[in-house]
C-alpha cells in the first residue's frame, strides 16, 4: 500500500509499541492527524494547551514503561509544552516529541509562526532529528523511539516538516532495540561493600528505577545489615510504597532537613542518582549539600543497571537479611476543620489499593509521605524538574497508561493554575483521575522562600505577589467549567466523605480542600 | 543608599519610564519581588502563568509605546512565556524581558531548574544579556531598556542570576537613548513615485507604525491619487480605525484571498512590512503571494521611518489630495440566533468610542472588520506570531496601558483555553476588560486546514481531535472560576443586551456567545 510520510511515521510507532499520542496539533500536522484514522492501533488524545500534552507524555511514560508520542504544532506549540518536557527529561522519561513544521521549501519566507525548532528542543540535552525527506521517515522514528527509550530514558524529539509528511513513498521501518542499562562493574560493588564494611556512617542514597519494589528492597536489605542510613532521592520520577514494601525516606528538600539527614555521615553512596544538591542557592548556605569531609562513591551513574547493583551489593553484605517491609497500617479518620495535619490523614486513611499518586501538594503535601507510608501499595509520582504545573498532565498521563488503577493527583493552588485544562482531558478520556486541590490561596511557599533567601522586606506589593485571593479562586466552578464535577472540603469529614465518593465513582472529579498554609 | 542589585534594577527601570512589571516569580526572583516595595514608581501584575504575564506585557507595549518588564522564573518560567514573546517578537513590541536565574556559583550543580536560559532567549532573535556582577546590573538593565526600544522595538533580555541580585554594590543607571528609526532616502521615495506615475497597476502595503493614523492617512491620499490599492499587512500589531480615519482592507489570511486582492498588480510596494507570503505551505501552492512576474519595490524597511517616508511619497504625488475617511454608520442591531455574521454586527452596533480591541476571534471574527469600520475610532490589536493563547493576555495588558479605554477581547475558543487564567489577573486589578468568547465548540480554523492541505481522510480520530465538544466547555463557569462574572448568549438580543451592560459598568466581564462555526 503506497503511503505517505506521515502514514509511515504512524506505522512506525505501532510497530515499535508506541501507541498513544498525545497532541494539540496546527496547519502543519493536519496530514499526520488525518493519518490517525489510517491506522487502527494508535490513539489520539487531545489537550487543551501542550503544556497538558507534554506532561501527559511525562505521566503516561513513566507508568507504562515505554513512550508515548507527542505532536506539537511548531516552535510555540513546542514552547508551549517545553516546561513539562524539562520535567520529563529529569525524570528520565521516555518520550517520542514530534513537532510538525513548516514545508521545507517554506521556511526560507519566515512566516508569522517560523522560529528555532533546535534551538528549543536542543535546550532538552536530549536527542534531536530533524527528518529530511518522506522516504526517511520511517527510519527517523525508529531511531526517535530507540532514542527515547535508551537506558534510562530520554526526551527525543523528530521534526516533520509538512511536505515530508505529506509527501509520497513512506516507508515504514522495523523497530531499533535501544540502548541497554550498562552493567556496573563487580570491584565497583567491592569496593562501596568495603566502605559499607568500614565502620564509618554511611548514607545510601538511590534514584531512578532503583525507587521501585527490587531497588527498595536492596536497599532495605543493605541498611538492615550494614547500618547505613538509606535515602531515595528528593524527587523521584516515581516511587513505590506502602504496606509491605521499604518504607524509604526521601531526603529533603530543604538544605536544613538534608544536613538534618546526612548528620554525622562520612560517606555518601549513590546509586542511580548523583550527590546532593540544594534546590536553590541561599546566601550564606552551601549549595552542596554533602556533609563537610564526607566522601561520594558512586554504586551505579544514571543509566547503569541501578538495581543489578544494588542487589549484587546486597547479596556480598547483607546475604541472609530480609529487607524490613511497612506493615499495613493507616491513620484514624479525623474531624474538624481542615489542616495541613489532618487532610494528609484523610488521604492515608483513605487511598485505594494500587493508586497511582501524582503529587505536586508542594508545601501542603509535607505530611503526606507519614500518613501514607502503611496505606496499601502505591506509586507516587512527584515533581522532578521544578517546574510547576505538572502534577495535573501527569496525572492525566498516568490514568491513560494505567486505566484499571484509580489516579490521585495532590495538588497545590498556584500549581494547579499553570495546567488546569487538563481537567478536560480527563473528562473527555472519562478517566479515573481524582484530583485533591490544596487551596491555601497563596504560593505558601514564595512566602517560606521570600524569608529563606534573606529578603528583608516584605512590604504590600511582595506580599501581593504572593497572593492567589483578591480575589478567590473557585476550583469548583473552574471543574465544572471543564467538564469535572467537584466538590469544596472544609472539613476532615466532608473531605473523606468526598474522597471517598470520587474514588468509589469511574471518571474524574475534583475536590477543593480548604486547607489554610502550612507557615 | 547602599543598594543591592534588584534595587539598583529597578531604580533603573523606573529611571527610564518602565514603571510596570508583568511576573510570575519564583525564589530565585525574591530579592526583586521583596525590591518593589523600595521603589513607590513601579507596579508589580501577578499572572497566574508565564503566558499571561508575557502576552501582557506584549499588549501593555502595543499600547503604552513603551516596554514593561517581565520578571520570570529560571528556563521553565521563560519557555512557558515563550511563545507569547514569539507573537510581541512579530509584532515588534518593545520588552524588557528580566529573567531570573541561579546564583553564579550554583549553575554547575545543574539543580532541578537548572536549564539552557540562552538557547531560549536567543529563539527571539532579540537581544540577550546575562549581569554578571551586581555593580553591572544598572548599566545592563538601562542597555536592555534601550535594546528593547530601538526601533522598531523588540524583546530585549536580561538574565539576572540570583547571587548578582541579592549582591551590595547596585548602582542605578542613567536611560540610554535607544536607536531612532532610519530615515528613508528621497531618492527611494522618488524612485517609488516614478512606479506610482507608471501607468501599471500598484499595490501598496503598509504595516508596523505605519497602521497609524498618520500612515494611514498618507497612505490614503497616495491611493486616491495614484490609483493604487492600498493595503494594511495581515496581522498588525496596532491598527487604528473607526469613522473618521481610513478604512483599510487588511491582507487576507488565505492565500486565496491574497489571490483575488492583488490580482493583476504589477508592482507590490512594501512599507514597514515585506512582501506578503502564505502563513502555511499547502500542497501544490506557492508560498510566494507577489503575483508571478510583479515587481516587488521596498519604500521602507522594517525600523524604517515609514511614516516619513509615506507622507514624503503623499507629498510627491498627492500634494493637494485629502485621505478618504469612513463616514461614521454602525449595522442596525439584528435578532434572532446568534450567526457568524449577526454576532459581528452587535459588536460593530455597540463597540464603544476609543475602544482597544484585542482580536483573537480566528474564523469567527471573519466579519467584524467589515461591521465595524464605521464604529467610533478605535484600536485593534491582532494575533501577530500565529502562536494562539495571545489575545485574553494582550488585553490585559492593554488594559494596564490605557485604565481610561475600554477594552474588547473578541476571542475564539480554542485560543482562549490557552491563556484563560489571565481573567484573573483582570479581576485582581480590576480592569475594564469585556470578554466576548465565541464559542463555536471546535478548532474551526483546522477543520477548514484539514480540508485545505489535501488531507483526505477525516475519519472519527481525526475529527475528534478537531472538537471541542464531549465534553462541551463552560466559559460562564470558568470565568467565575477565576473570579469574573460572566453570562451567556444565545441570540443577538442577549449580547446586545449583555455586551451593553458589559462595557458600561467597570471591571471585567465575559460573554460566552453561541455561535456556530462559519464553515
Amino acid at each position: 500500500m503506497a503511503m505517505n510520510g506521515a502514514q509511515s511515521l504512524i506505522r512506525t510507532l505501532v510497530d515499535a509499541d508506541v501507541d498513544v499520542c498525545f497532541t494539540n496539533p496546527g496547519t502543519s500536522e493536519m496530514h499526520f492527524v488525518a493519518a490517525l484514522d489510517d491506522v487502527p492501533q494508535i490513539r489520539g488524545v487531545l489537550g487543551l494547551s501542550e503544556g497538558v500534552v507534554t506532561g501527559a507524555a511525562d505521566g503516561y511514560g513513566r507508568v507504562a514503561g515505554k513512550p508515548a508520542a507527542t505532536l506539537l504544532h511548531l516552535g510555540p506549540g513546542l514552547a508551549n509544552g517545553l516546561a513539562n518536557l524539562h520535567n520529563a527529561r529529569r525524570a528520565n522519561t521516555p518520550v517520542v516529541n514530534v513537532i510538525g513544521d513548516h514545508a521545507t521549501y517554506h521556511k526560507k519566507f519566515d512566516a508569522p509562526l517560523e522560529s528555532d525548532i533546535e534551538a528549543l528542543a536542543g535546550s532538552l540535552n536530549g536527542w534531536v532529528r530533524r527528518s529530511p525527506s518522506t522516504a526517511d521517515v520511517g527510519a527517523d522514528a525508529a531511531a526517535t523511539v530507540a532514542a527515547a527509550q535508551d537506558a534510562p530514558g530520554r526526551v527525543a524529539t523528530l521534526v516533520l516538516p509538512a511536505d515530508v509528511s505529506w509527501g509520497d513513498g513512506g516507508t515504514p521501518a522495523a523497530p531499533v532495540p535501544p540502548r541497554a542499562p550498562r552493567p556496573v562493574a563487580s570491584d565497583v560493588v567491592k569496593a562501596v561493600a568495603e566502605v559499607l564494611r568500614g565502620g564509618e556512617p554511611v548514607a545510601l542514597l538511590v534514584g531512578g528505577v532503583a525507587c521501585r519494589e527490587a531497588g527498595l528492597r536492596a536497599l532495605s536489605r543493605i541498611a538492615k545489615a550494614t547500618g547505613a542510613k538509606p535515602f531515595a532521592e528528593t524527587f523521584p520520577a516515581r516511587i513505590e510504597r506502602g504496606a509491605g514494601l521499604p518504607n524509604i525516606e526521601r531526603l529533603g528538600y530543604l538544605a536544613e532537613q538534608v544536613a538534618y539527614q546526612l548528620d554525622g555521615v562520612r560517606h555518601v553512596v549513590v546509586a542511580g542518582t548523583r550527590a546532593p544538591v540544594s534546590f536553590f542557592a541561599y546566601p550564606g548556605k552551601a549549595s552542596d549539600l554533602v556533609p563537610e569531609g564526607a566522601h561520594v562513591h558512586t554504586l551505579a551513574e544514571v543509566g547503569d543497571d541501578v538495581v543489578a547493583a544494588l542487589e549484587e551489593l546486597a547479596d556480598e553484605v547483607a546475604a541472609d537479611v530480609e529487607p524490613d517491609l511497612a506493615p499495613a497500617q493507616r491513620p484514624e479518620l479525623p474531624t474538624g476543620d481542615l489542616t495541613p495535619q489532618n487532610w494528609a490523614q484523610v488521604i492515608g486513611a483513605l487511598l485505594p489499593e494500587g493508586a497511582i499518586v501524582s503529587d505536586e501538594a508542594n508545601t501542603s503535601g509535607l505530611l503526606v509521605p507519614m500518613a501514607t507510608a502503611g496505606a496499601p501499595r502505591h506509586d507516587v509520582l512527584t515533581l522532578t524538574g521544578g517546574a510547576i504545573g505538572q502534577g495535573m498532565p501527569v496525572a492525566t498521563g498516568a490514568a491513560i497508561a494505567a486505566p484499571d488503577r484509580p489516579v490521585i493527583n495532590l495538588e497545590s493552588d498556584g500549581s494547579a493554575l499553570y495546567t488546569v485544562q487538563s481537567l478536560w482531558t480527563q473528562a473527555r478520556e472519562n478517566l479515573d483521575v481524582t484530583t485533591v486541590v490544596l487551596n491555601n490561596r497563596a504560593y505558601a511557599i514564595l512566602r517560606m522562600e521570600l524569608q529563606r533567601v534573606g529578603a528583608e522586606s516584605s512590604g504590600p506589593k511582595a506580599s501581593g505577589l504572593l497572593d492567589l485571593s483578591t480575589p478567590d479562586l473557585d476550583f469548583v466552578r473552574m471543574a465544572e467549567g471543564f467538564g469535572v464535577p467537584a466538590t469544596r472540603a472544609k472539613t476532615a469529614e466532608q473531605l473523606a466523605e468526598q474522597f471517598r465518593r470520587a474514588v468509589s465513582e469511574p471518571g474524574p472529579h475534583l475536590i477543593e480542600a480548604m486547607v489554610p498554609p502550612l507557615l
